[in-house]
């Protein structure tokens, strides 16, 4: 089955994720409506896009048409037959989003893939009271913010068709995206795992006085993070390996076995007080720094990070 | 106590760490005395040194001065009175660390740090022979290659004195690195204990067909990180809680909590079958990729990668 190809998008919910999902559409040449029952939701829109412009890489339109092909709606239901895919950023709220895709998926034409952007709540617990064609219901995941960072997690149901699979893989890719398929719904999916197994160790070894945040912190940003923003963990083991995996296991796996045993010793406990020690620790390093300095250079750097990656075609 | 600036170092062993460490020190303006017992070591540094002077960032001599600045040395008993520093790169072999550390305590001046680069062997274990001053020696493990990336865990042993400790972690950010001081004696320090977090779920997430062993490395690659090259997963929670960690913990602490319990249900048994498993998976991929071109390309960016962090005051 071969989808209609996708001009124009519905975007519900313009908060974070989904004014930068439009800014990101929109850089890409295609017509968005857009809508959001927040007063103002208008304004701050068309404000967020007009600061974004710049930080949006490859668009392919000008400025003016940048700015002109999206309409904001005050009610989405005439114009769900324009669609060709919609993506929704509303509220991780079961009740609210079981209410939203019953009907989206009522009055949206049977074809038109309807992705929602939840970082969390699996698309079949929300697709129960689908009537018409849940089957092209998934998760596009996109990663903060998304007209930035590659990543989109496609999460399908167990229903969902392979052809809507694949259309959203394709679309994403069009975007200049780099959509993973997450065959399996698994809580947290894939990148919020991994960045729970570090934030628990980092938890452990700092509750424990190993490290200072400040210091955890560093270990990350000036060693493994930069090295992970270029090679992932496997393909950095298989490099460790001398470019074989097989190899890296059967001599390495030993010592990664003593140090998870270790840790699985000095498990962090998320329900003991020890977070309290950890919330102290970090206070105390925190209370030091300037936030609104480091968030403006992380995002200045991260413009630069992924371009200099894109051209550099790893 | 203040100990003599550094400026004559010793680097014992010049396998692929050794020989960075060299190329840093030099570029740095340093004096290097060094010796390698293995066969042709003396040419094949040379060899490195020509290659790699160009990708050592902030060089602080002419390319001539670098290439004159070392003496390499069959035996370094006779210039052990003339080092401020040394910097051990030898086996992970407790017998070989035990003698020659008790050999290096004994001919050494008494005030000079002896630094380990051990990546696994904690100092405390290799110490044990040492009569005359055991309390200058500690790990100063760097993340490879050590010219280039910033990090260096500095892991005092017990009886390591404080003076010691500030004097390399001076030492090492003299040198435009970023020492983290690792304060209790910890299977893996620090670094490989976080990539052992990550790589345990990575390989639960394989083997249980979740993820490709591709889309697993490109979660990585093209989302957590280029985040985390840039701030580290205790400021990331901080930014991400608002600015304010302890709102971090109280808002998402709870979802955490529901990943870490899945993950725990699933936790990886490096001692099982499934690691053939993952080997499989990984070998299905790793055997369509170009991996000379990969490691090129990961060596290219990182060099670029480091040099504009350290030009954006991150």
């Amino acid at each position: 089955m071969a989808l209609p190809p996708i001009r124009t998008v519905g975007v519900i919910g313009t908060g974070v994720i989904g004014a930068s999902w439009t800014a990101l559409f929109l850089a890409r040449g295609l017509k968005v409506i857009v809508t959001d029952p927040a007063p103002g939701a208008d304004s701050k829109l068309r404000d967020y896009l007009l600061k974004n412009w710049s930080t949006t890489p490859n668009a392919k339109v000008t400025q003016a048409d940048y700015l002109n092909n999206f309409k904001f709606v005050k009610e989405i239901d005439p114009h769900l037959g324009d669609l060709d895919l919609i993506q929704e950023n509303g509220p991780e709220r079961l009740d609210f989003k079981r209410r939203l895709f019953a009907h989206l998926d009522a009055n949206t034409p049977e074809h038109v893939v309807i992705a929602s952007s939840s970082s969390g709540l699996p698309s079949s617990d929300f697709i129960t009271e689908c009537k018409r064609n849940p089957s092209r219901i998934l998760i596009g995941h996109p990663f903060n913010p998304p007209h930035l960072v590659p990543l989109v997690e496609v999460v399908p149901h167990q229903g969902t068709g392979d052809a809507y699979v694949t259309a959203a893989l394709q679309f994403y890719r069009s975007l200049g995206k780099d959509p993973v398929l997450v065959k399996k719904e698994t809580p947290g999916f894939i990148a919020n795992r991994l960045q729970a197994a570090v934030c628990a160790e980092a938890y452990s070894l700092i509750s424990r006085g190993v490290i200072s945040a400040e210091d955890l912190d560093k270990t990350v940003t000036s060693g493994l993070g930069p090295r992970w923003a270029l090679t992932g963990p496997i393909m950095t083991n298989t490099l460790g390996g001398g470019g074989n995996f097989n190899h890296f296991m059967d001599h390495l796996g030993p010592a990664l076995k003593t140090w998870l045993d270790d840790m699985h010793r000095h498990e962090f406990d998320m329900g003991s007080q020890d977070v309290d020690v950890v919330k102290e620790r970090v206070d105390e390093w925190i209370s030091h720094v300037n936030l609104k300095e480091i968030e403006e250079n992380r995002d200045k750097l991260l413009v630069g990070l992924i371009k200099s990656k894109s051209e550099g075609s790893l």
